[in-house]
C-alpha cells in the first residue's frame, strides 16, 4: 500500500497521543494543517516553543505563570489569609471564571493515589506546610473523586494536626439548576446527609 | 478576573481554529501540553515547521508529496490508461487504503461551487486534460454531494467532447453491511434506480 509522506505521518502520530484525539481525528486535523496557510501554521509551531520556554510554575503557589511569582501570588489586594487548594493549575482558573474568591491559591500537583503509586511526597505539601500560619482559613478543593476525598481526608489530618487553623472543603449536594431525576445516587445521599436548615 | 498567562491564551486561540476543537477543548489540549514533557512538544514543534516546508503538491496528479514527482506518478508498475479524478489530496489514500486501484489519480483540489464563488478555473482541470489521452477509462470519484455531483456532470461533459475515453464514476448503492431500515431515503431511491442483474 502506498504510504502518506513520512512528515505527515510523523505529525499524525504527535497528534493521536493527545487526549481526545484518535487516529482519525488526527489524519483529519493533518489535512487541515497541510491545507492551511503556512504562515499560521509557523506560527503554532513557535507557540509550542515558546509555551514550553517560558510559562514556568510559581515557586509560591505551583500554578503556571510567566512572571515570578505569579499575579495572583504577589497581588496585595487578594486576601492571604484564604487559602485554598486545588490539585491542578488548571483549576484555578475554574475558580477564577467565577469571580467570587479573593483569597490565594495552593496547587497540589495531583492526588493521592496508590494505586498509581503517588504518594505525599508526590505532591507539593512540604511547601504548603511552610505558607499556612495560624488563623487562616484553608479551603481543600481537591476533586470529588476517590483520589480527591483521600487527598482531602488526608491533608485535613495533617493540617488540623499541625497549626491551628480553619479547614472546610467544598460542599457537596445538587448541583445547581440540576434536576433531581437526573442526579445520581452518590451524589443525591450526599445531599439529603448534608442537608442544611433554611 | 485573572487570566491566563499571555503564552497560553495564545495556544488556546490557535487551536481552536482547528476543525472540530471548540474553546474547551483547546483548553483541555493547552494544558496538555503545558504538563508534557518539554521534549515532545519542541518534536511537534519541529514537525509542523516541517509538514508546511517540505511537502508540497505533485506537479502531475496535485497530490500531497515530499518528491517530485509524487511516488504514485513515478511508479512505472501502476497502469498509466486508468485515472482516478478526486475532490481531494487525502481521498488518494482512502481508495490506496483498500488495496485494490492500480491506476493513477487526479486531484481537482475542491468541486465545483457557484455560492462559494469556485468555478472550472479554481479547479486543476487544465492540467487534468493535458494528461488524458485517446483510450483511458477515466473514473470521476467526486464526493456524493450536490458539489461533488455537478463536478462530475460538468467533467463527464468537458471529457466526453474532447477525448475518445471510457469515463465511468463511482456506483451509487447500499453501503456494504448496510441494514435496510437505516439506509436514508435518497441512497435506497438510488440504489433501486440503479439495481443490477444478479
Amino acid at each position: 500500500m502506498y504510504s502518506l509522506p513520512k512528515t505527515v505521518n510523523l505529525l499524525i502520530e504527535e497528534l493521536s497521543q493527545f487526549p481526545g484525539i484518535g487516529q482519525k481525528t488526527a489524519y483529519r486535523l493533518a489535512f487541515y494543517i497541510l491545507k492551511s496557510q503556512k504562515k499560521n501554521i509557523l506560527v503554532l509551531s513557535e507557540i509550542l516553543k515558546d509555551v514550553k520556554n517560558k510559562i514556568k510554575h510559581c515557586l509560591i503557589c505551583h500554578g503556571i505563570t510567566e512572571l515570578e511569582p505569579c499575579i495572583i501570588c504577589s497581588d496585595i489586594k487578594r486576601n492571604d489569609k484564604i487559602l485554598c487548594i486545588v490539585e491542578d493549575a488548571q483549576d484555578i482558573f475554574v475558580f477564577e471564571k467565577t469571580n467570587s474568591f479573593n483569597g490565594k491559591y495552593h496547587v497540589l500537583g495531583g492526588a493521592l493515589s496508590p494505586l498509581d503509586g503517588i504518594g505525599p511526597d508526590d505532591l507539593n505539601i512540604k511547601s504548603l506546610l511552610e505558607r499556612i500560619t495560624s488563623g487562616m482559613e484553608i479551603i481543600i478543593a481537591t476533586n470529588s473523586s476517590v483520589e480527591g476525598e483521600t487527598t482531602s481526608l488526608y491533608l485535613n489530618k495533617i493540617l488540623s494536626n499541625s497549626i491551628d487553623a480553619k479547614i472546610t472543603r467544598l460542599a457537596r449536594g445538587l448541583p445547581v439548576g440540576g434536576d433531581l431525576e437526573y442526579i445520581d445516587e452518590a451524589t443525591l445521599i450526599r445531599a439529603m446527609e448534608e442537608r442544611t436548615s433554611i
